[in-house]
């Protein structure tokens, strides 16, 4: 998580403040809790929130006594007790600093779920609005970067707003995974808790309550989590590459939005580098690897260990971060791309009707030509256009043996690209709904 | 995939003899979907099933036609032309190779998720029955490795349990991640192709279709699968580093089953060594790994290249081999484990009743004694037990300072384990739904 | 490993009989050591080596006494006693199963790292040879995908070359890291045997004493060497990848070689794939994957435990087998590498010489043009060139402006592509040592 | 890289402050060499000097100018001429921002090795003096966690001692891969600067000039530095994992310092976790993460895309900053790790002498009793020793039968523990060339 690749409404996430006003909350309920139960005062249980419900925490403070205590729920606590005066002795009856640092984290995913969830309805938004409005801009299927078979450029908007919708319910589900609490004491046997305190905290912060905890959450709804935010910039990853293809030199179907200002500033106006996806490229990179550790994280020894923390404290902030980021940064590009329709039909046009062949080879199948001949009859016409220059269309209207099997008119119908696009609405309806 | 680490259930569905058949059914039923739209005779349709539908194909001839022609779809169609006759030319019209390579890689996955799924269950059964036999077998908890508070192992196999509950429910979406058909043609179009053929085919081989492909299936939908199998690899990994942990010479709580012969085979009674555990890590370390090239994966260049191709041939079969076998071992290994609840009794017991000085520490604390004085005295007998070996209990009846705070039977009641195992019910009818 | 990406020599290294063959003499030569150190007969070591030194071992009966011994070296040394006779019970004395396995696994790295130096010495004289053969073929540099300046396509190999060359020299840091021995019995004191007989065995096995072992060789050097295989997997990458864009439709600068009979099969000529590159990236993926499981084996537990067995039966036949055959296809691919000069000059060519813009904008503010001013006149031109397409050159020449300050003859100067060029001979001489 | 596990003089290096600097220097001393050449005024080139040498440059103020100008290099060569004044137009002629910025990411790196290896001599000191210290505290060697054979404590730092010897040879490698300098100019030809200054600059900055550079200087370097980092990690690990389990309740044969405050602040005087070496545990798997989008990184488009950049902003300062306090943390926990004998001699006598049975059982063989007949002698007695608590010893010289074969001397001679670490001195000399 460095500041240039950070929006402000996440990084504040996890910031000291957001933790330690979680902290606070998940003591304060907890206490509620335990005043109803009567096994604090409710007096006390007031007191915490009418002291601590507005108090601003002195990060410095905080720091300062860590220093000398070398924990930090100890020094929250002690922070805490400043501000609360003698009730705060009844804060955290029972509990374990994991109780309150496990139940935080999980607070923190979640949030972080929330404005991921609302970058992916943007950016789902974006993919439909350009999708649709290039539902019908043909351009030519590529396979292994060659030229296959036409297809529309909406379609390969309408692959990534599938994608993205796949997305978006993996992280629903991710968040899903994290979104429990546990307030269950050393070890997780409630000996000195009581379950309720747990419900009710649960309840209050948005979670469930994990069902079983040893102390600390099982990991593995963690490694789950990164796992799928690895996923997520795989996919992005994907459209960042396509987009950098469709911006090379030779290409040049569509471009990386460059505003007027940009435009000028260089003596070589093809020179706009797709800089935006190269970097989402690379952005991927970083929020796959965070994947890994999450997933060394789950083997805790015994009832826990504390080696997840670390990892933890880097990839919570850093994972999450990077992934708003990008999936902002990706948004923007989608709304803003510049396609170059044109160009795409440039591109289709580049073999002059070679990209029909196919189509042919099956007619003369189908008229009666052997599979040999057709062959032969596609091939040398095939030829002419790839080594001459030729023109398909003439080339085969110009050949006897064809014409023997097939009319001009049946010939000029294999060059119609609406072949190619008569499932689209289908295809529009199955990912929209609509067409 | 190593003969070593797999079972031949799992094995065989990626022989080259399954892939046949899954291919031929695959071409056989897109043949009656055509049919049935009057594309092709039914009498053609019906002839590929007579001549295909029990036919074995032989893999030596259809490698050798590979060899010639480099393409292993049309090897094995130029076999079945052989095999059906003169009405194979109505196969695969319209299709294209990835229509049946990935529709079969799905149908693959597929099956090995259910055998997935079924050692899932397997494994649920054998932790249910051992947390249920040990539920309360009381042992000590560990934070850090280091003695902290008591709990049972009932509760450690809960946990477990619950963990793999949730690794069920994530194999289940994975599966239904990666159940979906795709017959759409080159660039995915259904230029050449009725969507309905795609709609038929999915429906027979238990699929849905693929909402939109570009000519393959998405691999963002794999790059989830294998990072699901990664995830429940991790939880494996979990409770083979538990039990690793539990047969250490010093602690010797739990061992892997030794038959008679093995036990006898050494001079060493104590020398039985995890060997289980440890491979079921190693092989954990494995899955985990392939999820990255899956990820990898995703970003295919426009409607599709072929560089996923080589992963999959190698992680389709051993990550779902590796998992199949570790998670059989794994289920082997908790329904034959050893467990010694004298040595948790035992180790439990190290330190004289220190593990109860918390409870004491609270219990002075409650009775009215200053926290720092409740400190000072509980500090001051832990310090006789663990430097001279004291009995706890016996030192704190011995000290006039706490008994003027606390009666003998106020004490000896901190002593009593009931005390940490009293939400055990609480906690198995959280997880098993009973206690 | 598969067969589909395995050649013979490499995957021969891993087949059982290679492995049992590294046994019998790891086992033989240190018979022999000890024997020179009188601690066991002469005449046994020399019956060991005469009895099974042209021994063929029987994997299906060595197989047969493993199902009941559970135990893979002592089923070995029981067969080997079945064929030497009574004098066995010399062989292995005072080692453990480790000592033999680690000590085998390593000449089995060494011998594939053998291999793949040689691999890239193919590689590296491919890739010298085909860069001389286009010293001189100009063609565009690209950045970001973009044309940028002119290079030329044997400065592209020359920098492949130069990877290589790095790819090699850490290949052979690699090998001497896993080029040790260890004989060196139980947790690794020689307690049971005399350090003589280990320093015997690292002789003859071409490997040298592993400084200090704990019955097991430390696995910091084979995560070292699986990290390097990975780190030469990317470099493949790197130029797969190259040639995958080269052989795009729209820039065809370069294609895999197809036979003649590839090329007639299909009736669309420009629909050559480059699989080749396709299949490399794939590859080079798992390569790189397997780098993960060897470095969390670095941790094994105290002296040893058995976790980094299962990975390694895996990845040392899978990483290096995979490695041989990538790098041995992808010599291939540049060997016969088809290469369109032509292509490259039209493409050169594309924006009419608006790659020379540069130079232009530095010659005028060179002849005392204002920055500001330079950049007006270029880009005024450029951009008839780039919306209208102009020839750069001619409306430069009648840009009066631009006149004013570059006479005509300065102005055709700055189009010469020599320009570009004049430093290669200085750079093959860096790399090649030669121009 | 959070302030929580940095250290300061490995963050200065990646502070704005210290690139700017870096930057300066390589245009200063480019500056200078074009000077000398005769292609820029050398009053220019001194100029540079003494206006640039000594500023302070005002990071917002580039920040403000980045903003505007969406390009980093420019922002600072902006703010530069506001420095330098007029002969600012002389710096940086012919040279791109790659030129800057990948020397400078080398230079950090180099920078950063350099602190990492005098962090690893550190380590070093302190694990030779302690390995020295303990080189004949006897211990019992553990594979798979359980007792095998006596080793000593020495021996195991000795072990740690040559891993990170090897560790620190790897780095110098490392380093070595990434000490170079590339000032070659758009796509690597040297066509706008000559070679000479990039020979210059590398010169002054302490790096190589890179053989042949594309614009930017091939990643494959920085791929295998961070490979290395990572092998560096898992090595970190090893120890740490040691540690934990060493200290572990039941073993407690060694434990992390803990300051007299600490000890004090709990009433479980046994409840001191190895939080040092779990957070280490953690630190490694992040190190490690980082090298796989290193890795990734190795495939740029062409000459050059800037996909790896976004990465190195992050995994630069992450990788080193992290691994500099884990190597940090890792000595000052070896320095002062407490270690207890007397616990160490009491786990090796947990199975009274059942240790020796293996020399017992040699001997017996060697008398003359057939190998049968030893097993079952010996482990009679050892199954008295595991299941009733006797001493082995005693019960082998009270067995008749084994008596009948050794005598008295003989049999108490197997239980001598100098015989286990006779060779301590060879290895001794081997790790550290002294004994």
């Amino acid at each position: 998580m460095i500041p240039r690749y950070s929006r402000p409404q996440m990084a504040a996430i996890w910031s000291p403040e957001s933790k330690f006003r979680i902290w606070f909350e998940i003591e304060a309920h907890a206490a509620d809790a335990m005043a109803e139960l009567g096994i604090i005062p409710k007096e006390a249980a007031k007191t915490i929130w009418e002291k601590g419900g507005n108090a601003t925490f002195d990060i410095g403070r905080i720091d300062e006594i860590e220093r000398e205590t070398k924990h930090d729920v100890i020094a929250f606590l002690t922070h805490l007790a400043e501000i609360v005066g003698p009730d705060a002795r009844f804060v955290h009856q029972g509990m374990t600093s994991s109780d309150v640092l496990d139940t935080c984290f999980n607070v923190q995913l979640v949030r972080a779920s929330d404005i991921l969830l609302a970058d992916l309805d943007q950016l789902l938004a974006a993919l439909k609005q350009r999708a649709f409005e290039h539902k019908d801009t043909v351009t030519i299927g590529r396979s292994h970067g060659i030229h296959a078979e036409p297809t529309t450029f909406g379609l390969k908007l309408a692959q990534a707003y599938a994608e993205f919708v796949r997305c978006r319910e993996r992280l629903e589900r991710a968040r899903e995974e994290v979104a429990t609490c546990a307030i269950s004491g050393a070890v997780g046997t409630f000996a000195n808790i009581d379950p309720r305190v747990e419900a009710h905290v649960a309840a209050k912060m948005g979670l469930k309550p994990e069902p079983i905890s040893t102390q600390v959450i099982p990991r593995d709804r963690h490694a789950m989590y990164f796992a799928t935010l690895a996923v997520i910039a795989s996919s992005i990853e994907r459209l960042a590459v396509e987009i950098r293809h469709l911006q090379r030199t030779e290409v040049l179907e569509a471009e990386e939005f460059f505003s007027p200002g940009q435009k000028g500033s260089s003596a070589m106006p093809h020179k706009r580098n797709p800089v935006l996806s190269e970097n989402l490229t690379g952005l991927s990179r970083m929020v796959r690897a965070y994947a890994l550790p999450a997933m060394e994280n789950v083997a805790l020894w015994h009832e826990r260990d504390i080696s997840h923390s670390s990892v933890e404290r880097m990839i919570g902030p850093d994972a999450t971060v990077t992934l708003d980021f990008a999936l902002a940064r990706l948004t923007g590009l989608v709304e803003r791309l510049v396609v170059y329709p044109q160009n795409m039909q440039k591109n289709l046009d580049r073999f002059r009707g070679l990209v029909h062949s196919q189509r042919v080879l099956l007619a003369l199948t189908q008229a009666g030509v052997s599979r040999e001949d057709a062959y032969r009859l596609v091939q040398r016409n095939a030829m002419k256009v790839w080594e001459q220059g030729a023109d398909f269309l003439e080339e085969l209207l110009a050949d006897k043996e064809v014409r023997a099997a097939l009319s001009e008119e049946e010939i000029r119908e294999k060059f119609d690209l609406a072949y190619h696009t008569k499932h689209v609405d289908t295809i529009f309806k199955r990912v929209f709904g609509e067409a």
